[in-house]
């Protein structure tokens, strides 16, 4: 890791705000770099005192005439900021700051803020906090830290890495994970964030040769895109990235701004990026443990075929439930798979899957027939994992079985996952092989059925993303860029009627329409029966109501007398409403409604919302939603996932619909929001038609930049 | 308990099937007996051996000449036979089945299994097993059990009672619990269920007055009406069941089908039948084991309103996260609290919900303070629970926190649960502790909010089902018995007509239809217009295809044309089928359209479901569904668990539809249902239109169980 070295490999520290006091934070850390015997220079700062802990006490960072990788502060708030100045002044690159007593705690803590980031960019100072626990690098003893991080039990090095922005909070996902035997590289706790921040952490962290994957709590991302690219990045490297996401639900996310008031954004954005990723979503503390015993092996399913073999039928009954509910399956066996396995399985047990061993098969005595078993599952092609159900076998069978499956493990690229629900006082010795051999071991058949399933989504993700199409860029949709910037300029919003033609000229199909005056008679030459007529006033907001939309119209004398009508209604409902004239369009009939919406995140950038229309929007939750731009593969994976998904392939005897066509639509919809991303702030298409051939949007809008902007004052 | 009495504390047991072999199941039963120094006799018998670790040895149990409470039989299949009908000749009262080579074996195990549910049933011997791991009364130390059930570690006492089916697995439920501390009193396997089940055991226990909470897995009931029954009697008893329902999905009931060859039954309908019980649903080790403790004090929110108190923001806001997912409302702390918070709450902290104490506050120096800030919370008449995030805070401030909660635990009857990831061998005091004084110690935030929302659900529950109506009996469904049964014994199904007939002298508001033979000058006179004519014949599957259907219709004069088209057009394009007349109804319009259908199961009986129709029904799984009879309260219940519920509301400005007339139809279905379960097996009525007012069956069909029989043959 090139980027923070010196961060977090740093050849000196010195620690502002010792004290006699050994709970100060300052103490704390010097107190845990001594314990832990890190290796570099410490230079303990406290006006008050000559010596500390039996080393030299400096008055001041100014008085230490050495070179300084890392300043650590502890000092109250009201002293952190001189300190970092003496920082600037000696060129020091990285301060940690443990200070409360900013942004979290009012007016004068936000000010203060400000001041400390003005100060590091000023001075290219990099800050980790303020108010924040800090980080520790477990393999070089670096300790820049207060508080749990610190104390008993140590973390024993290893290959996974924490960033977290609520220290309490992280700091119980690394000592559930170390409770499990899980090592650790750095463990890293942000606070508010000035500068660092989780996503630069993580960035950072993929290319730390040390770190095979990377756990991350977070609350809110200031820039999303660069979640997103970080996330990309992870997968390109196989290092997986575990993310807990708080403040997810309405009451989390109130919870978290009186926590840290952050912004937490959006969950189905953060949801969205996960599927563009590959970051694997979790939310309990025992799936960071399983998936992480899970993930330390390197290995992953080519397929989500699984066999299940073991001592337990109601284990295997309960893989396959929990299987079932996050798409693992219980593949059949190959003939003579289970030819092999006859002969090593007792009669009374099966053959099928799940395998049924029979109780007692694990045992010293059954190694040869275990051993065998195992390489006939492994070698048929359709079993992509398998998961062993010990169960409650005892001390002497659980070691004989993971003596014998280390040795198949070692040569097999298939993931073996175990469940034991043997207490580790009983098993401990056959536990301690299981580890040493990377076989992981679950406290439960569903845990273990949904650890394989991450491994399998993971590993699919790698494949998809890496092959997904970029997205098309129509040469048209940059060349309405001008025009774009232009009418936001001078207009509040754009037309209905300029915000179609606009994304025609971007690649989505739109209905015809025109705007008339009053009587037209070159209107059937240039569109086809049945029309619409529609009134076009933005005084005027519920047109159908006051008689100012007139439908199926066929002939020139029907549409004559329509736009007529409509005039008239609107003049007489709406006395003083400025009329743009009448509106002409297709009538599009037969498909079905779906709405495509653009929105320009503060946090993610612009992303694609597509959901199903008419009545379904008000009944169903049935939205999908991706991060723009993206290709027809994402586009069609959005359908996929739509409630209402299985009506586009025609029900009750309908045509199929041209899923085709959306899926175009989608793609171009989304370069369009991220071509013109700094023009555009909202699209509103409502509904878009998916027709037998073709997708016809009907109704849309484009809301400029400045427009939305405007509107909020 | 009466019942199973010596059974559970038998005063004496012989053991058939002893052996100089330890691992035979007998030895292993005779062994733990021994081990655990079961006060009553000991027989063992097997003819071979005169004496048997020290004991004499019987030849048989004929041998024997003592009055036997319990045998034991663990002998190879076809001796056990022999041994149950020497029991029966000694008039021994119960039996645990050990050995295997029953139904699970194929036909011959099949036959024997009959054959010794035939000699138990003539001597009244009661049975457990066979093929079954046994059980053991873990406070009299009664073993007759072998295989985990007899291994180290040995449960201890307490108040928790298991039942499984599957003995592996259910010993990893025993296991997991007993490692978090949990006690118990019977542990029973019942393994293939010959004569009793796991229902009956459950029923048993729920009077054993040293089990005060009830945990079960099963594969499948015999019979869903007893479990209801048993389920009921425990709400009411206030003894929780927590039950575990293996092959709930199609690969998991796959599975269970080779495992025990046992029914798993329909998974909507256990899911019906937890919630018109309070039956409490586990899909997890870690849900037993959690639920268990939270269950243990025997204190129950009176609300959903819960208050977050500790020294992590984040972990309040995972709190409040998974909270918000399972109802657990985080309250509003009325003013007076917060004024009484924020004397004992430094300033950096917080005094509303989630309250923060800021790190480090859990200490002896901060006990009156803590004290104080529990009783604030606790004197809240808005809070009904608390959660207290302890997190990572280490062994001497988590002590004093034990020690203040402790306190206060006592005099509180709200429930107070607390979350701590320090680890076990840090803090091992404090979690004593807490045990002694009785608040769960939960190992994640979410966790915690899950287990409150469980004791909250459960609350719920009670205070609901016992104020549940009894469904309405009417009159006239009583009556049409007589009708039904003769209808089914000569026909092979009902006609729409008939059903209709027989719905609506039920208690259903049916669509008025009359069969007309040709023109009839009089159907104005009974219905209101429109209408809608149709062809009856059950020779013409397709009616609409050959212009059989005819609708919109106004006038006699449409109606004469409509008869004589649809009676020449069926002529035309069917002229071999049997026309039994034209179908003449009133057109329902305007309304909402739901589907309603019985199911007589043959676990559950008749069990009613309700969901969207038209449309809906293919793109949404949106059905609900209760065992049959329950009263308008449960038919409430069942709609507002519809996601078109709130179509029904009233959308795009439509009028509300007629809830409660539905609600009436529905209990009156499930009265009709369950007064006429020997004599239907099937109801379908689609659509039921749900209008502005009333809600009016327009097609329905009863299926006779004769009918439905011959069906299947």
């Amino acid at each position: 890791m090139n980027k923070f070295k010196h961060l977090f490999e740093p050849r000196s520290i010195a620690v502002v705000g010792v004290s006699l006091d050994a709970a100060r934070p300052g103490s704390q850390a010097v107190h845990a770099l001594l314990k832990n015997s890190y290796e570099g220079k410490i230079y303990p700062v406290n006006p008050k005192y000559a010596e500390f802990e039996g080393m030299k006490c400096f008055a001041s960072i100014e008085a230490i005439n050495e070179p300084i990788d890392l300043v650590v502060i502890g000092v109250p708030a009201q002293g952190v900021l001189p300190a970092l100045e003496m920082c600037a002044d000696k060129k020091v690159p990285y301060a940690v700051v443990l200070s409360g007593g900013f942004r979290e705690s009012g007016a004068e803590g936000i000010e203060r803020e400000k001041r400390m980031l003005a100060i590091a960019r000023g001075a290219g100072i990099r800050i980790i906090g303020p108010n924040c626990l800090g980080f520790a690098n477990i393999h070089s003893n670096v300790y820049a830290a207060f508080g749990s991080i610190t104390r008993a039990p140590k973390l024993k090095p290893g290959n996974v890495s924490l960033v977290t922005q609520s220290g309490g909070f992280g700091y119980s996902i690394a000592l559930a994970c170390a409770d499990a035997g899980i090592g650790f590289r750095h463990v890293i706790a942000t606070g508010n964030e000035t500068d660092v921040d989780t996503v630069e952490l993580i960035d950072a962290l993929i290319d730390d040769e040390e770190t095979s994957c990377i756990v991350a709590y977070i609350e809110g991302a200031r820039d999303g895109r660069a979640l997103l690219d970080a996330g990309r990045r992870a997968l390109a490297a196989g290092k997986p990235i575990l993310l807990w996401k708080g403040g997810v639900t309405e009451q989390g996310a109130r919870a978290a701004e009186t926590h840290t008031a952050s912004l937490t954004g959006v969950y189905d954005f953060y949801l969205a990026l996960f599927k563009q990723t590959g970051i694997i979503e979790i939310q309990e503390l025992h799936e960071a443990v399983d998936f992480l015993k899970a993930l330390a092996p390197g290995k992953y399913p080519a397929g989500r075929g699984t066999a299940v073999m073991g001592v337990s039928g109601g284990s295997a009954i309960v893989f396959a439930d929990a299987g079932d509910r996050v798409g693992i399956r219980m593949c059949e066996l190959a003939e003579d798979t289970q030819v092999r396995l006859a002969k090593v399985v007792p009669n009374i047990g099966a053959v099928h899957n799940p395998i049924d061993l029979t109780a007692g098969y694990f045992s010293a005595a059954n190694a040869e027939k275990l051993a065998e078993a195992m390489h006939a599952v492994l070698d048929d092609a359709g079993v992509h994992a398998v998961c062993v159900n010990l169960a409650t076998t005892g001390k002497a069978g659980s070691l004989a079985a993971a003596e014998v499956l280390g040795r198949i493990a070692s040569a097999t690229h298939k993931p073996i996952v175990v469940f034991s629900s043997a207490p580790a006082s009983e098993i401990g010795d056959a536990l301690s092989h299981f580890a040493q051999v990377g076989i992981p071991v679950l406290p439960s058949p569903s845990r273990a059925a949904r650890a394989i399933a991450m491994l399998a989504t993971y590993a699919e993700a790698r494949v998809r993303i890496a092959t997904q199409d970029r997205p098309p860029i129509h040469t048209e949709a940059v060349a309405v860029a001008a025009e774009l910037t232009q009418i936001a300029a001078t207009n509040s919003s754009l037309s209905e009627t300029q915000s179609k033609a606009i994304l025609a000229r971007s690649g989505v199909s739109v209905s015809k329409d025109i705007v008339v005056q009053g009587v037209d008679g070159s209107v059937f030459d240039r569109m086809t029966a049945p029309l619409v007529v529609k009134i076009v006033s933005r005084d005027i907001p519920h047109k159908t109501e006051i008689g100012g939309v007139k439908v199926g119209i066929q002939t020139q004398q029907e549409l004559e007398s329509a736009i007529a009508e409509v005039l008239a209604n609107a003049r007489r409902h709406a006395p003083h409403a400025k009329i743009d004239g009448v509106l002409v369009s297709e009538m599009v009939r037969g498909g079905f409604e779906l709405i495509v919406g653009v929105v320009n995140d503060e946090v993610f950038g612009p992303v694609v919302v597509v959901g199903a229309g008419g009545i379904y929007t008000e009944i169903l939750d049935d939205t999908s939603c991706r991060i723009a731009p993206f290709g027809e593969d994402v586009a069609r994976e959005m359908l996929d996932e739509l409630k209402c998904r299985r009506i586009l392939d025609g029900v009750r005897g309908g045509p199929a619909l041209d899923v085709g066509a959306v899926v175009k639509s989608l793609a171009a919809i989304s370069a369009f929001a991220w071509i013109h991303r700094d023009a555009v702030q909202e699209v509103d298409i409502n509904p878009i038609f998916v027709m037998p051939k073709g997708a016809i949007a009907v109704d849309a809008l484009i809301i400029p930049r400045k427009a939305q902007s405007q509107l909020d004052r």
